[in-house]
């Protein structure tokens, strides 16, 4: 039977979209389904998503939260109890009408996100002071009815966490709220190797029903903004919307405050537009199903893969996750597989390396090779581990300082908007019909955030002249 | 404020399903919703499925399978394509009719179980013998409508995993159904500590659209089945209904042999209601998230509190769950409060104890006391567990023993069915009308399977005298 091929992708500059799509493909990360807007995450999409779980939940839990699960349907009268929510996530949600052969009493919404659902719990568990702080976190799927889908971006059914948390006053939420958004910017940057912009979200662009939205906003490879992930602050809104109370220990009877926060598979799609290339995915290592992919050499020759599972075996033994392809593809092919899955380092062993009692490896970033002892063939990948990463992160912080760019003036920021992908940094009066026009003008550019650490950039809104109340990033978005 | 009180909970002599309710609620397990037949898995309930998932998870990867996620909606016309199965679960289905505002074209039925959407993913993924087998799993939600609900025994709404294998050959793929109940039958033992009884089930009995259907069924304390785990052959049929072939290496285009297998949050209900008492919940090492309740006695005298910390470290150094809880509420509270939730060893650490560089540790099961010296503490908890352990599986050995019984007349049967609880082994002809008539002479009492290993009782069919076939384990189930 003949090999298979590895087709080329269609070039990054050519068409980035197509690019994408090529990458979700080849790389066997994730495939349509007979479901209009629903995924299959494959195997191999399905362990990054498993690695990053992993990672994220050590995070959580290491702050004191809990994991639980609540149910997947509202019931339409428990999702309306929350007006600006309701209005939020009413023309998104898939509407269950039939159980069990019978027309529902009253229709269930497949949850699009689990405030209402929390809270409802919320109210029978909170009492006293002493149940405070709740710090919960579920892992689940969420339905959002989409027109437009790609995978990973934007489906209609996606896996995410959701936290919900309940404090007994507005400065500990609070508190949770921006502790939560920094988890999230530790872990884009530590793990997903994604130095990010992070902030707080304009009064327009708040999830529904919260009182304070922070975001983290990774520019992807070509300049657009992903939104990443968001940590909400509600006050008690939802808490009075629920009647849910609790005695402290003044003996008052007081309202909670509340935080939601959560981060999704979209995040796959941010790593494959931030580090990909024209030869496919790029993993950092953290979250790589495969760290290095050993590929013998003339491996029909005596003792070659004896001695490549040999080194596969202590590679495992030091915490490192190896595939050793033996399968009957030339080494050529198997190069440009891994390169297409973004394995982060290639180990290259042959009978000659075998003789001199090294091996090649080669950096899936630079495509550096190095000649490595097999002595200390731990600390040999590791360091180039190590370099993938940092590689990574440097090549992220080049490409987000060379696509930020500044405007002062419409006419500066129109043009911007026009030719120069990337982010926009500008002055805003606090205006959300300045928001809107610049919209308009730009054909999509929305606030990303009121970034953390703000610049004064001038005195006045680069929309409408008025004085200037902050410094908005802008940008065009997935 | 006054002490929180450990309120009793029913007898499980006195009322079985009450006891039941009593430790789900008491235990902190789970909570009604607000959405019928929906349960609320709480965090000490998660914590316990975290704990199965992370060691089934393990012995699944071991044996090559890998995770994926299929979308949780099926449209109609898919899950018409195979005709057994969809007769089977079209009556349970909850069907989303409207999606973003919009009355949809096809119905989508909210998973009840994915074998229609593998078959459909498996089409485009399998073509060569290269391409199998695939072993896949997924942990996912899954819906059923249910009239009548339990918590964790039967929701309308559950946690489950469910794999799903293609293989080459029919040989190979029958290897793989009985090899997963086989995982279930090893993970049952010496993780939950529940050994129990396995087989094949009837005709009657099979899983929608399977031919060979394997099952694990545990019994539980009151002499009840819980049918705990299944694992299905399939043959070619999904694969004929839904086109899948592949090309063999010797060029011919055959049609591959698939399996599916599951076990649910119900194993939760398994473990209440095997190893409990009247004191609440017991919780095998291997699953309980705490595993030592560690009580300071007198822990306002000095010295006590840093004691436990630095207890409590070494044995945290040691891989072992400590919770200390240093709350202000008395000892006595405390101890009711681990036992309710089913901690298998507590550790008390007194003023006296720190002098004689001792501690008391108190079995969940049998309640015994040991002194056990400070200096290798480590080993003397893991020996506890252990022993916990070990007292477990010896109780559940022993009330399966004293509530099976064997039948080898009609009247033996009836007289049985009705006086004494637990499982009936008799001998059966093979007729589903001698199942029916069992069941409705008995009140309930159904086929369990035929046990691998079964013996010859005696020549005929306790039901009709016809010559027999099988024996089978009969008995009532949740």
């Amino acid at each position: 039977m003949a090999e298979k091929k590895v087709e080329a992708i269609t070039s990054m500059d050519e068409d980035f979209a197509q690019w994408y799509t090529d990458v979700v493909k080849k790389a066997e990360l994730a495939d349509y389904s007979g479901v209009k807007g629903c995924m299959i995450i494959r195997p191999y999409g399905y362990a990054i998503w498993e690695n990053i779980q992993k990672d994220l939940d050590a995070r959580f839990k290491a702050l004191g939260h809990e994991n639980v699960y609540m149910p997947m349907f509202i019931p339409e009268s428990l999702l309306q109890k929350e007006k600006d929510h309701v209005e939020g996530f009413a023309p998104e949600c898939a509407w269950v009408t039939i159980g069990g052969e019978n027309e529902l009493t009253e229709r269930l919404c497949v949850r699009p996100t689990s405030e209402t659902l929390f809270c409802d719990h919320f109210k029978n568990v909170i009492h006293s002071y002493r149940d405070l702080p709740k710090l919960y976190n579920q892992w689940v799927n969420v339905v959002r009815w989409e027109k437009t889908t790609r995978p990973f971006l934007r489906t209609s059914e996606f896996l995410w966490q959701e936290g919900h948390t309940m404090h007994a006053t507005e400065e500990e939420a609070r508190k949770e709220t921006q502790q939560m958004l920094k988890v999230y910017e530790d872990f884009y940057l530590e793990t997903m190797a994604i130095p990010a912009v992070t902030g707080r979200k304009t009064e327009k662009e708040k999830f529904a029903g919260a009182m304070e939205t922070y975001t983290i906003e990774p520019m992807m490879h070509n300049g657009v903004a992903l939104q990443g992930g968001t940590s909400h602050y509600f006050g008690d809104g939802f808490a009075k919307a629920f009647d849910i109370t609790f005695t402290d220990k003044d003996n008052t009877v007081k309202y909670p405050h509340q935080t939601s926060w959560g981060v999704s598979t979209r995040m796959i799609g941010a790593l494959i537009m931030t580090h990909g290339d024209d030869n496919g995915l790029i993993l950092p290592p953290k979250v790589a199903p495969i760290q290095v992919a050993l590929i013998p050499v003339q491996q029909h020759k005596e003792g070659v893969l004896d001695k490549a599972y040999e080194v596969a075996s202590r590679l495992r033994a030091a915490g490192i996750r190896v595939k050793v392809d033996d399968s009957d593809n030339s080494p050529g092919w198997k190069f440009s597989e891994y390169e297409m899955k973004g394995v982060p380092v290639r180990l290259e062993l042959g009978p000659r390396d075998i003789e001199n009692n090294s091996c090649v490896l080669v950096s899936r970033v630079t495509r550096n090779k190095v000649f490595a002892s097999l002595d200390n063939i731990e600390q040999g990948v590791e360091e180039m581990l190590q370099s993938v990463y940092t590689e990574l992160v440097e090549r992220v912080r080049t490409n987000l300082a060379s696509k930020t760019h500044t405007a002062t003036t419409y006419e500066e920021f129109l043009d911007t908007a026009a030719n120069k992908p990337g982010f926009i940094k500008a002055m805003w009066c606090g205006d959300s019909a300045c928001e809107d026009k610049l919209k308009d003008a730009t054909g999509g550019v929305k606030s990303r955030c009121i970034p953390f650490g703000e610049e004064h950039l001038s005195d006045v809104c680069v929309c409408c002249g008025r004085p200037a109340k902050h410094m908005v990033v802008w940008g065009r978005q997935y």
